[in-house]
């Protein structure tokens, strides 16, 4: 372990295998890297079509650590708040945080991804090979298979140790599965509702249609659009409806009269910028919204999964990709410790990391019936209303839950999800009870908020509950 | 759907399928059962090491139902409590209610089958098949294709619709999840710990060699044993133990020697009473502990799951077998609706059992943790202490969640764990807080448990919490 001459196999190169290749490259292993798209930087992606990320302090946090933060910025436009769509076309700016300071921001995917590899490919320990697709991993022999694209060639790779960064989709997760050799607890869950992805163009001479630096929402209780801002004026708008439920659903949006039916009905002043709406609708796929779960996460000291394909979760929070490069990060830090083995460091990276990749992948179910439905309810207003007036008027003492999720890297998620759900349920129970309202004195609400958060944590933990 | 003469396809003659084929047999459906295994009733099964389960009020309701309560109250032999084993052999007696009239069964797995093979076989429209085993289901084309065991010749079986109780590994739950024709939610969970069971044999003159009438338990904080009595006067006896965590594990008991020392350090009084420990240890395999959720159940009208194929639990509430029976029970009432096709049948059919299987499942994991831990803390003894006292002054009034689960038939599992928690809940903190204590006057505990029980309820369904 000492000896970083060692060699470490990397299946997958996209946001979280090229951070972990730059990583482990600077930290000196030689790392090899297979990715089975061909590489993004040489491949035409139109820009305004590209998918855009929500990236937020845990990923910067990141970015830190291997030292481009500034050239990530660059990439990014911020976010301060969520701008609420009714259907009357009424807008309503909802901001992230009462500290101004607090925002997330819209990234391209694809920006984001070169970027990481170029740096990793600064360093010579560090080789990244494109269109080879893993078929399978022998976890007990350290080993994998891979199929060349293009000249269709089999090859199998030797490492040291491997690591499987490669997606919700993974191959090695699928080995762990499949070949029973371990007890391997393992969840898939798909939400009811798909999603798919339709624009908002830029205006004739190259602006944003619409107010740039919000993520907006068009919450209709059952469904719900949303959109993300682009560098090159285009807003990434996404469509989450049900596959069967409900008046309009994906089932039976078929023809360009009823999709358009649809949006003028519910959407109507996104319809407006959307005179693309119909071709976007057909030409996109529907895809399903899963979380998966799984554990152990490793194979002895010989393989280990990161990332997505450990944890793969749905969108709502923003989390996805913040989640990945926190693993990153907490990853790096048990190598500092020096454990000596892999087996012991891959043991202890679980141990204190899956518990909270568990808690953001419940947190972003939760907040995906928050988005379309609860933020159009007046005592969820009126909670947001207390929130951001205590963030306001208390920066140091207090934080939302969307907070102490999105901008307080320094404490895991699950401690965030505890925490934040015991304020939401003292804040919602005050107001339900008018122990508390919007018109008191901010000072006795937080004492109130403070208190009564306290005696559900003990509540909950004098019964056993987590 | 009204013509009874449909043909219907049960894959599993286990305790659920044949349950089930004699309802499906005595609603007049043409029923046809493949089971994989040789007819039981024709096979050798020692007595004495047959496999016993815990049978209570939900799993009698399904036998009401079918008309056979009386040839299966020949069968059980009543458990009026837990029968707790410290380190120093001395003995505690926990009833499972206060109430003398409730108490659970312990039953032979099977003598309970066999009886339910022969009822379902007195109907001249059930065909049960044995060593037929089921290779896979189209579940498309509604066929199952099966193997022969002593041919080894393949046939595949056509129906109006298969309903698979193939029991934790279904075939059909395989097809499923492998063919990926429709977005299907999973889970497989393990506990850290496996199981292995051993036997206390009768004595000499056929005695039972202790207390007959409980469920023996002797809790270990990590690890316990329990033992079931059998009617010949032997008692089924298991281990439940980490396979690699602790001083003593399944990993690192591999000598008669280790094994023995450990049974003196730990459950002197069960070594007495089992002289052939070291046979049975290194003869009987170490099983795993799972649970199984899934949806959907079935796929249009043409195959459903039910049973341990939809919901596997593990064994801590005693409740699968009376869970896999509650299954028919629902499956039956949703018939008598006449809902006209077998799509609205299954998909009603698991609307309303679906909430209650999950339930059972999660309360049966807390009760591994009750089992093992709590019953020897103090806290939790208090507790118990005042519901027991409840349970026998307001019989009407009061049941405790393991009531509610196992004595309260005519509720479903998830509103006994809701109410149940709560309650728990409730008088933990109370005791905790020095709001009740166990030599209170009892009418006023039952006000206090019961107005915060309400108060815990409402706090949660305001927050949006389940």
């Amino acid at each position: 372990m000492e000896n970083k001459k060692q060699n470490i196999l990397i299946i997958g190169a996209g946001l979280c295998g090229s951070l972990l290749a730059l990583r482990l490259g600077q930290r000196g292993y030689n790392v090899i890297v297979y990715e089975m798209r061909p590489d993004l930087r040489s491949t035409d992606i139109s820009a305004g079509r590209s998918i855009n990320l929500a990236f937020s302090d845990r990923g910067n946090k990141a970015m830190k650590m291997v030292g481009i933060e500034d050239k990530v910025k660059a990439l990014c436009i911020p976010m301060n708040g969520r701008m609420l769509h009714d259907k009357e076309g009424n807008t309503f700016l909802s901001n992230y945080s009462g500290r101004e300071y607090e925002y997330i921001n819209s990234i391209s995917r694809s920006e984001l991804n070169a970027l990481l590899l170029t740096e990793a490919e600064k360093h010579d320990n560090v080789t990244i090979h494109f269109n080879k697709r893993c078929q399978s991993v022998d976890f007990e022999k350290t080993t994998a298979l891979f199929e060349d694209y293009n000249t269709k060639d089999e090859f199998i790779e030797d490492a040291d140790c491997i690591i499987a960064t490669d997606g919700a989709g993974s191959a090695l997760r699928k080995s762990y599965f499949l070949e029973r050799k371990f007890l391997f607890s393992f969840s898939q869950q798909w939400l009811t509702h798909g999603y798919k992805e339709l624009s908002i163009l830029p205006s004739e001479n190259g602006d944003y249609k619409t107010y740039k630096n919000a993520l907006h929402i068009w919450p209709r209780g059952d469904f719900m659009v949303i959109a993300l801002p682009n560098l090159d004026g285009s807003f990434t708008v996404t469509l989450f409806l049900s596959y069967t439920e409900g008046e309009y659903n994906f089932n039976n949006l078929t023809t360009p009269k009823i999709v358009t039916e649809f949006f003028e009905k519910e959407f109507p002043d996104a319809l407006e910028l959307m005179p693309n709406l119909v071709d976007d609708f057909f030409e996109n796929p529907t895809a399903p919204l899963g979380t998966v779960k799984c554990s152990p996460w490793h194979y002895k000291g010989n393989t280990l999964l990161m990332g997505d394909s450990a944890h793969a979760i749905v969108p709502f929070y923003g989390q996805g990709m913040n989640a990945s490069f926190e693993d990153v990060v907490e990853f790096d830090k048990i190598l500092d410790q020096n454990l000596g083995s892999w087996e012991t460091i891959f043991l202890t990276y679980e141990k204190i990391r899956k518990k909270d990749t568990d808690a953001i992948a419940d947190l972003a179910v939760d907040n995906f019936h928050e988005m379309k439905d609860h933020v159009g309810q007046a005592i969820f207003q009126e909670k947001r209303k207390i929130e951001m007036a205590l963030e306001q008027n208390f920066p140091q003492e207090y934080s939302s839950k969307y907070s102490l999720v999105t901008f307080n890297e320094h404490i895991g998620y699950r401690e965030a999800m505890l925490r934040g759900r015991a304020q939401d349920k003292a804040i919602l129970n005050m107001l339900a009870d008018n122990v508390i309202s919007t018109s008191d004195d901010i000072a006795a609400i937080l004492d109130k908020v403070k208190t009564e958060t306290e005696a559900i944590l003990e509540d909950d933990r004098i019964a056993g509950l987590k």
